[in-house]
């Protein structure tokens, strides 16, 4: 896993991107670079703008995040000039970050320019690339995106939306897109809305983004979420709404609740801060021990931590102190067993946790890297028992649809039992929250089995697009570099 | 005020400066490194360190975080050899940042090199700097630190502690000193011990710092807080301890505990968090509303929020949602009313506030900007009532002892009584904790009227060291430049 | 025309590109960056190179000089690894300067990678491009480079250097192309020869190169020049021959011996610095004037001016001193009569030119602003009369084969007479070379006007190759951005 | 030696700085950029500049040339507002380069702000530092030039001036100095006057300047030079002429003719290029050799080069060719035998000199390691024979007076005798301008051995000031850093 300058932890599942997009504002940049900060927890390495001002598009790109590349007058926000404007966050999957990967990506087709960006994976993205490769197409990029911008180049199509639809018949996997052409904006959603998109207003402009927070930094107006499947056109008129491909059940993806989304987004009409804290109640309910407190990892773990020490009746304290100022670990004496990297981050409040026994509620394990620390840094402060408890089951399958997951084998759930795990990382006790336990947190009675109700691939292993190709498709040869 | 990169709120009054030292281990550099990292908040616009290797000196600075200058393998940090090193974070009071001005200074004297950091204010500043540069002192930097040098420079004594005492005694304020002469490093506090200077152990090596944090971080041992009066010579014969001046009833920074130092520090044998607990569980005695929940202003309210709810039996729970990518305001659309720069760092957890009778609570008031912005956003999210409750007695009065203030007239607390200052935020109900409740918590029956136990200028007017000369000194003329 | 960082003079004729490439070496692209050096005088703007090690195709890029980019032990330089490179040196002929613009260009095709380097102009490049992008090609770059590796793409033969010819068949326009594919570096030539191309070798590398300097600064031997129309393909077994298209009578550009190359380099058989002073000494059989001194204008003048007073009998003097520190004229005084900004670079030896009757020896009038400046400032130092001899006749139109050139009503001598241009420059007299004395410099009796031996379409508007489309085709819009 | 980024070669002496100042004009900060500009060749490493404008001082100072520090609209120049101003370029002498050592220097003391910029190098500095430190000063840089300002503050006298006075009367060495107080500025010139510095006028304001090259590029009039021990000062009254100490026999270093000076430049009533042209004629008297060309070593052997052609009646050719786009070396390949640095810069004009006597006339040969390999050079490309000149004496001895040269070891001259460097460098022939020469071209009859006219330390030994302390004094230990 790469360097994250993000200040959530290194040890977690990582949204791969944002996306943003604003049709009939004044300030369309403005409210752009607002709303990508606002997303800027779903990727952190790069971002980038593309408006249209109804004769010209115009491009500004950085690496870094929001607040470092459009802030006011700066040269890159200033050329961004127009009525419209779409945006995107971008979080690395591979080890160098090169800019000719930042999205939007803008280009000029036949009938004028086209610029898209992309939340999400395709799963033929591989096969894709060969064909195009094959008979004549120079990719610049190395993402699966720049696939799509290709195959909506060669459509024969001559209408440019109906263009769009012929590429999107032939992609497969997890997207969430927004693009501008001529003088549209247009959002899509994959057949099984696995990744979020929702639609706001803002007096007469229309708005889409990844999530409802985006909304509430510029004061726009939440009207729906897009749907599985569906295609909106976005201009003058109003919005337009199509269907791509025959209906399926949606499966939304589950860990958005659990960890990807802000906890102020609302996603699919439900409140990810009240489902935070329902899988910590029923987390307390499945899995009740005794102890004096109940400490949340921060800063992920608190809903759930809140809702468990509200459902177990037992205080909740921060027995973790977090430092304002971390980033990456950026240095480390030679005697590294004396102060390990989450020191840089977190301290113990040591008077608070002596002779207490405590609960520490987080969100997820991933490689369990961070859990052994923690639960070491509680008993040096003194703790008298540690008893872990997590917010969603065990991870024990990478992701194929937009999250940069650790391969199976580095998955700690996927190695171990909980017994072991609870050995590893060193606690008294430790528990998952069950998959049906989890769906009831959700609102629903359970998991429906044959059907189910969100894309849980990560728990489960049921994989509703099947991957093409190698597993962790992104190229690292050069295209037109 | 100054634009902050802090994720502290821009409307708070500001510690100046942190300083940390270590003797004695063959990791000095990196230790300070991480030292100086643990107190970032003390000091966010430059830092700087010295080291000495038993020959040499070295010093290596720069504006910006911490991790920014010395990050493992960087060049500055690499030169800084030695087993000796002091350190400094600068939060700076003047518009320009000046690389002059970033400590430690290190400077040539007679009888060798002389490093020094500085966490206060000197009161007799003005004068001092008169007096030198009128006898041919060139100063370098517009700091009142520098008046500490040429003191030193000037001294007939033959011994460097010596010299250094006979500076001490010319030097009026509020001062944590930490420096490096020859083999030995020093350790100073002044008369009244308004500043916090904790002295520690890590295996054979001693550390000097502005808190306990800066300890747990290394993995350092806490002995004791220096004394006020005191100087501490450190070699490799251990620590000796002299007094300057004759003794006096200490008298403690008691905004500290309020804001400035990190929870989970322990400063003058208190924890900082249960300080803080203890003042919200006095505040919720003091002045009890009926509500549905108690909602900390983020961050620096939680403790004392969650105080309050545990003594008033009220839910304590999150209404306020940080984003985790703030920093300044880096842009705000022309219709500015619509998304306040406010709304760049936190959103109403809207789900949750709807209809609710609220208790806000929040560590002070300085400004009022802040308060203003965060009552109207609650309401905008539908809180049926905002009560605000303040961990700390009405901001009246400027900080002279190394804390940055607004000037009197800008304090809302001087200007208007409670329920004005309820009625421009747009509160139902306002209080603040009263002086006496403070000195409750701190574990007093109450203020000493007489010879108060507590440093509390800001709340009182009654500054316990005499200011010399202009109230706002620090030079903006060029020294050697 | 836009600012150049060159020592040259901004108002010249500008050569577009440098090309270079070696094959079969250990130090490729050290060897690389040094050809590039020494041809820094053909593109200031920018720089790039790939290499090539057997396995992986590697791209080193940036704005600025050579030295800037490459130096030893920068990271740019040491990933170039490879026994074969191709480097690029470009000179913008647009107002801004774009990354994506830097050559070599690397493509990812169907067979495997595919770098390009390119020195000259498509003149159907406006034509392909609209082609191109109707059947689905995305550009990235705004050049008409690009074309060609498209075509490339697009071919149907099976050997990449059968897909390379089929793609040279459908281009038009000067070139001079050095690219890598697999294990092979191939050199072209467009049918005229207009623009140059040396092949040499250094032990058993061969070299590729737009003039012989720059196997000097590498110790390679000159081979000989690649011919028009002719196609070299370097691989480990030697160097093959091929020709594209039907043998036509080559046209070398004259004016690379006028101006673009370095006096060192030897093109088409012929010394470039022999030929300026074989110029400037017809000239002064030409044009003889009785005078006190020649002076050149520095430094491109100088050959020529010494050929001039050679042929005269005249003394040879510095009139004019430069100043070594130039660069773009970066400050100017509000009252800019008194210093124009030819002073930044030129000052009068006035000591020696007080009082002379003077010659002056320039190698063109492009724009005639800095001769005027010229002009005044040897008649403010003093000289008695000022008589200026140019070294190439009028230049009195555009060229479209890899020049920046301003458009024809902004070359002075397509607006004026000669007599005007001397009134215009305030000159005492004024002659240009005559065209057939322009040929008889070159080693011919005359100009064959059926079938001329050099492309003076500068001077004559006799244009071999037809230009297509727009007349300053390089596209502004974005590509893939 | 340190790097140079002068185009002037490495293996040179080379001055240390320039200085400049203007009082009484609206342009005073453009004027003194433009001014630097001008004197760049006498110190690249860094520049700065101050300004006044009646009530305040303000300074910009950077590394690099004086084009990357203040060009038109920098915010740097911006900011430096005023009627008057002084500047500097530093040549550095020491590895590292500082910023704290970049003049002008700029110090608050008690009658108010005191700028100084110095051109030269005092030879009592080490004893100064050493007494003011001991008393108590502190010194920021690590430069000679600082104890002026420290005995100008510690002075007793009242007037500002007298305090100047009374401080020049304590330093010894070698200097010419500008500076700004109050509304004066003041030029001053050690009693032999051996460093240059020259009075002008530019309409109503006054100008000082080391050469008057920097009078030219911004129309000044040349008024005269300041006398060897004189101050002038100059203010809205005028200029006023003081004498510092009692009167000496000039002695003006006679290398500013040799090598250091522009030779566009007049100094002492000598036109610096006419000098050098001279000399080259005394040279071709004094050893004649038969030859087919006169090539020069660019670029500062040319105006010598010249003189010794047109004296011997032999073609003045150019042989070797300068790239204008060098710098340092900034790459070298493996096998360096191949390609020497030397490379970089130059290169054989071989179709010349291929079987050819030629005669090299270089200004001086230092370490003598250019010197063999462009005689090298000149061998690979085919001459027959290759007879070097020299331009000046032979380099004995090192330079206490401002001039950065190498430890006397190190002179080639100093440990060989001419036949010896003659083998080494691999000439035919070798010869030296004779010290009795090098006078006659000075328009004297011959040296006054008694009273020489010039300061020749550097080719005799005398020295006219004696150098107490150390020999290479410039501290390399931190002051106030």
């Amino acid at each position: 896993m790469t360097v994250t300058t993000s200040p959530f932890d290194a040890d977690k599942l990582n949204e791969e991107c944002a996306v943003f997009g604003i049709y009939g504002s004044s300030e369309a940049a403005v409210l752009t670079a607002l709303g990508l900060h606002a997303l800027q927890h779903r990727g952190q390495e790069a971002t980038g703008m593309v408006s249209f001002d109804g004769v010209h598009f115009r491009a500004g790109r950085g690496l870094g995040h929001v607040s470092e590349n459009f802030s006011a007058g700066s040269e890159k926000l200033k050329k961004l000039v127009g009525h419209s404007a779409i945006g995107h966050n971008r979080y690395s999957t591979t080890g160098e970050s090169e800019t000719r990967n930042i999205q939007p990506f803008l280009a000029e087709l036949a009938f004028g320019q086209f610029a898209l960006a992309h939340n999400g994976n395709l799963t033929n993205a591989e096969r894709l690339h060969r064909s195009l490769v094959e008979t004549g197409s120079l990719f610049q990029s190395t993402t699966d995106t720049e696939s799509i911008i290709h195959l909506v180049a060669r459509s024969h199509q001559n209408e440019p939306t109906e263009r769009i639809k012929e590429a999107l018949m032939q992609i497969e996997g997890a997207y969430a897109l927004v693009c501008l052409i001529d003088d549209k904006m247009i959002g899509m959603r994959d057949a099984l809305g696995i990744r979020p998109l929702v639609l706001g207003k803002l007096d007469d402009a229309y708005v889409l983004a990844s999530e409802t927070c985006a909304f509430d930094i510029i004061g726009a107006e939440y009207i729906r979420d897009i749907e599985a499947g569906e295609m909106v056109i976005i201009d003058k008129d109003g919005v337009q709404s199509h269907k791509i491909g025959k209906a399926k059940q949606s499966r939304f993806c589950v860990f958005e609740y659990i960890y990807f989304a802000r906890p102020d987004s609302n996603l699919e009409g439900r409140s990810v801060y009240k489902a935070r804290k329902e899988i910590g109640a029923v987390l307390a309910k499945e899995s009740p021990v005794a102890a004096d407190i109940v400490i949340p990892v921060p800063d992920s773990g608190v809903p759930a931590a809140l809702g468990y020490a509200e459902a177990a009746h037992i205080p909740f304290d921060l027995g973790i102190i977090r430092n304002h100022y971390v980033g990456r670990t950026f240095i480390q004496p030679t005697q590294a067993d004396r102060s390990s990297g989450v020191m840089m981050k977190h301290n113990a409040n040591a008077d608070l946790v002596k002779d207490k026994d405590i609960i520490l509620v987080d969100d997820s394990i991933v490689r369990g890297t961070t859990s052994r620390k923690i639960v070491k840094m509680m008993r040096d402060a003194g703790a008298k028992s540690v008893h872990m408890r997590i917010a969603s089951p065990p991870t024990t399958n990478p992701c194929f649809y937009g999250v940069d997951t650790p391969e199976k084998e580095k998955l700690m759930a996927a190695r171990m039992t909980v017994d072991e795990i609870a050995k590893e990382i060193g606690a008294d006790s430790l528990a998952f929250i069950s998959l049906d336990g989890l769906y009831q947190a959700m609102g629903e009675s359970a998991r429906n089995n044959d059907s189910p109700q969100f894309c849980d691939a990560c728990f489960t292993g049921e994989y509703p697009i099947e991957k093409i190709g190698s597993s962790a498709y992104e190229r690292s040869d050069d295209g037109i570099a």
